[in-house]
């Protein structure tokens, strides 16, 4: 099965204790296709880009799976840049610069070959945008995940609201569930959000890994311990990438699915996060994937 | 088999947003010996109360299996007490008031019966007094585990190392394994304290669980969502006392089974915090435990 995923592609300079690197490719979009594309194909990108951007790059996008028809290029536009300064303790990090550049307009338009797709991954942008990629499709996909970010609850919370009552999947982090619940407790948070629309919600919690409820069930998936995390940046869009690569490619929404769908999307975060950028998902092959699964399954398995 | 616990005995106050309680019975070794005799019995109680303590409690606990020879009364005295405030998110605390009473003049002598038993746990005193212990046992106990808190690293830094040098199983939080080990990294953090003598250490993590580290083994145990925290005082001594009752009835420290441990002793804390100070394990049952390892089972459970 295929997959359609919106997000940004786009510049990041990046500091780390470890280091930095300057207008290296990322962005939300370009994060869900490295990982997404180790499982399904074609994904179907929908984002915006300048006539910066790196043609090479984008031609090894393809050959890796990606459908890049539903890139719109900006001829003489500059693509997005953001540059962002993690902290000692890698978990809190300052922006540095933001420039939407031909972000700044996007109003996507989906080429008549992804509107039928069953499976969509709607990456972090505006909550419109995100609504304008529903509108467009002519049958109802199978599956339709959302991630966001406080940014959005704090300036678009009505838009967002809308958006959610049309998604089946949330993917989001503790903090902001806890923001858009207004709960303290994680549990009373998802109910509250599955109150609000989506029938599934998966509350990321970093290094203490991820929660999935869907219905009355609940699944604790852990996150691995590594020696050393380079960059974090990408980790959340990996993750959703991974997660919804394999529900695509497997074609399979039951619950006992999207905990393995979990578990693959954690296992490819926890490879992004080991170089900068996207490096490390570049020479990524299957059997490394499937060492780390183990890896995760090793680490919960006990027996009464 | 057998476990010897050393811990306070305690009167305490205790104000949470869901209502405060006065001259309630706890202490750690209160919470210790509530949650092992439901595994292990006889559990053999090392601490120091004075004849202020309530009798019908204590014929209580005798009851559930408790061995009180080893519990100092001094008549004319009176028992520690800690009065506290949890702050409206239930995770941190305020001490309102410390009142070291006969605990000030501790010093354990065990009685014989105890000199022999297999399984140790030495509940959150100061080193000097754990070290003791250590020292009157006459045949080296199958598996020491010690329970310590950052008040112990502040103050009495050299003497909890020489007492972890002597001890199998180190029971801590994430905050204090990170300043026992100067890391943040927990995998660094756990490398550096393995060094420090305890061959395994179990590192919990509150709301997001627990991890093993058994030399390069390692378990991530899951926490329960609980839809209400009354009052989270004891639930580390409780988790103690579930993990070493556990492994004294089974009388097994293979990884398998201190993996099965850690579950019952985050089952046992769950139950704790239910109401406050020990109130919810006085009407505990067998069915009720098994249920509740039954809903760990099913949170992580994953087939691949």
């Amino acid at each position: 099965m295929s997959l359609l995923s919106i997000g940004t592609i786009a510049y990041d300079d990046v500091f780390t204790p470890y280091g930095e690197v300057r207008m290296i490719e990322a962005g939300s979009c370009t994060y869900i296709a490295m990982a997404a594309t180790h499982f399904a194909q074609p994904v179907q990108l929908v984002s915006i880009i300048g006539g910066d951007y790196n043609q090479a790059f984008l031609e090894d996008l393809k050959k890796r799976g990606a459908d890049l028809e539903g890139v719109e290029v900006v001829p003489d536009g500059k693509s997005f840049f953001w540059a962002g300064r993690y902290h000692d303790d890698m978990m809190g990090r300052d922006t540095l610069e933001t420039q939407l550049n031909v972000l700044a307009d996007f109003n996507p338009t989906l080429p008549a070959s992804y509107r039928n797709t069953d499976y969509v991954m709607l990456g972090n942008l505006s909550p419109q945008v995100q609504m304008q990629v529903i509108d467009q499709m002519e049958s109802k996909p199978k599956l339709i995940a959302l991630d966001t970010m406080n940014f959005w609850m704090d300036i678009a919370m009505e838009e967002l609201k809308a958006v959610l009552k049309r998604i089946d999947v949330l993917v989001i982090n503790d903090e902001e569930a806890r923001q858009l619940s207004g709960e303290l407790s994680l549990l009373k948070a998802a109910a509250k959000i599955v109150d609000m629309g989506p029938r599934i919600l998966i509350i990321k919690k970093g290094e203490h890994g991820a929660l999935l409820f869907d219905g009355d069930k609940v699944f604790s998936a852990p996150a691995l311990l590594l020696p050393t995390v380079v960059d974090p940046t990408g980790a959340g869009d990996t993750f959703a990438g991974g997660l919804m690569g394999y529900l695509a490619a497997t074609d399979d929404t039951s619950f006992e699915n999207l905990k393995r769908a979990i578990i693959y999307g954690s296992a490819m975060a926890s490879f992004v996060v080991e170089d900068f950028g996207t490096r490390r998902m570049q020479n990524l092959d299957k059997a490394q994937i499937d060492a780390r699964i183990q890896q995760f399954v090793d680490l919960i398995e006990v027996k009464f």
